[in-house]
């Protein structure tokens, strides 16, 4: 397929540079600065100007949007509310018939309902495994179950979160000392806050209601329906607590189609869910096919990028 | 779409008890007693004769064969060799261009190749999720992930042994007494060998390698060519020595494109692999995705049963 690739982060520049193992072209890469394009486009090229001038190429990215591919990858920085630019992105690329596969979280988790409209007016498809749980089959797995089938969907969704824990946990060290830690070895961003108030775990749980209200009918829900809380204020204490009780803690995204929880859960120390490091895990509830756990690399360039690029092959051709 | 369910075991049963529910008509259910057909069929009917009488229908299913289905649901009992009779009943729906999906190893095991071969000369897909892990997604994940990108899978894949391991370790009992024990549970089956000497384990690890060595363009294997070795002459003292060096015993599939092997294997007590009583797990090593681990219910009707329906929601419709 003829692959048009918005967002130079982590996941966006994987997506570039593992497309032709894959076996698709690359026919653009944009960011805000610019849109870079070619049949099929160089991407050594592009991404080497975009490190060393910050910009990946000069063409306006609408030019990109209206550009003859098969799918749009969106991979811009997810935002909240509006979740602009990347519902518009979207809604551009299935305005012209294209298929639309996103990483960004924003859209499937802020405006569902209006992304599955533009779908309906659309003859492309809309896919986005990439945007729970990384290279995690998560959104394919509930989607082969059938989501009319599967009751919940709980897990550990936010590595950043994890990692936090698992080192408070081992080491008996205060949050902040951790965290900071966390930042020096890169697992933790300049401004962590989404990664560790619940934010990102929420929207993750806010995207597999959607997939299991949408198959009963109901409403999609938004962030602002999650009931979230983080782990910014959990003391040391509460994990020594755990500790000695054959406990230990996780910030835990539990999904139904009721609704969306996200905040530190008491879990078994060598359970299931008590997944380490920047390990995540998704649990998924059904009634014929009782619990499946999946677990893996809940985030990376690479990883997400082969979610990215499965949904990519599950597509059918135009 | 319409099925045809060859075998009326746990599994054939629960297909026809549960296809109602995913959509599906069921129009046949045949085994080595005859065949019940109907458009729909009266499963209720069919499954209280058999279990009455012990025939679940009249026609020979030769009549079921030739019948207008879309997907064969292949269900008979795993037979090595010529894995007949579930070879010739895939073939010849293939031959009529119809779907196939398997809960039958023997064909995908045994006879890779020929089935291949069939596939080839016709319209009709073929499918077989069951065969590997029950409800756990093993075969559908490494497609998405594309076979040629995985590079090794590693796994408890028979829980009876499982079973047996767990209780071992844990009670200090020995094999004969466990196993016993196990058969009285119904989790062994009266006569537990492919179970317990590794066959079952190592037919489904063949099946695993034989999509790896497809992708790559090499021969497919069958189980003469496994490395295997069985759970039942293992002395309660590994359990106990493993044990104290925080390790245990698990009966470990090892498969990738150069071969086959099953063995009883250290592993950590508390590691990923050491999933407990009759829960099986799925390891998939790839380059970029990196690990990923699959565990759930491996066997039972409707748990493997899921897995059927699953590959049938996967076909296009004909």
């Amino acid at each position: 397929m003829r692959l048009a690739v918005m967002g130079v982060g982590a996941v966006g520049r994987a997506v570039a540079e593992l497309a032709g193992q894959y076996g698709h072209d690359v026919i653009g890469l944009a960011d805000s600065t610019g849109a870079a394009m070619g049949d099929p486009l160089d991407i050594e090229e592009a991404l080497a100007r975009k490190q060393e001038t910050g910009v990946v190429g000069e063409r306006p990215h609408e030019e990109l949007l209206a550009a003859d591919y098969d799918v749009l990858v969106e991979a811009t920085p997810t935002t909240l509310g509006d979740a602009e630019p990347g519902f518009s992105n979207a809604a551009a690329a299935l305005s012209r018939d294209r298929h639309v596969v996103l990483a960004n979280k924003g859209p499937v988790a802020e405006r569902y309902a209006d992304l599955r409209a533009a779908v309906e007016e659309s003859a492309g498809e809309l896919r986005f495994e990439a945007t729970v749980g990384g290279a995690i089959p998560a959104v394919r797995t509930v989607e082969d179950l059938g989501p009319e089938r599967v009751d919940r969907v709980r897990g550990v969704l936010n590595g950043t979160a994890n990692f936090v824990l698992t080192r408070m946990a081992a080491e008996g060290l205060g949050y902040d000392h951790v965290l900071a830690e966390a930042q020096e070895l890169g697992v933790a961003e300049a401004d962590p806050s989404f990664d560790v108030d619940g934010t990102d775990a929420a929207l993750k749980g806010v995207i597999v209601a959607n997939v299991l209200r949408e198959a009963r009918g109901e409403e999609a829900l938004s962030l602002a329906d999650a009931d979230v809380t983080g782990i910014d204020e959990l003391p040391t204490s509460a994990l020594s607590l755990a500790g000695e009780d054959g406990r230990t803690v996780r910030l835990i995204v539990d999904a139904s189609a009721s609704g969306v929880r996200v905040g530190p859960r008491l879990v078994p120390e060598n359970g299931t869910l008590a997944v380490t490091g920047t390990q995540n895990i998704v649990q998924i509830e059904t009634g014929h096919a009782g619990r499946l756990n999946l677990s893996g690399r809940g985030a990376g360039g690479a990883e997400t990028a082969s979610a990215v690029l499965a949904d990519v092959g599950r597509l059918p051709p135009r």
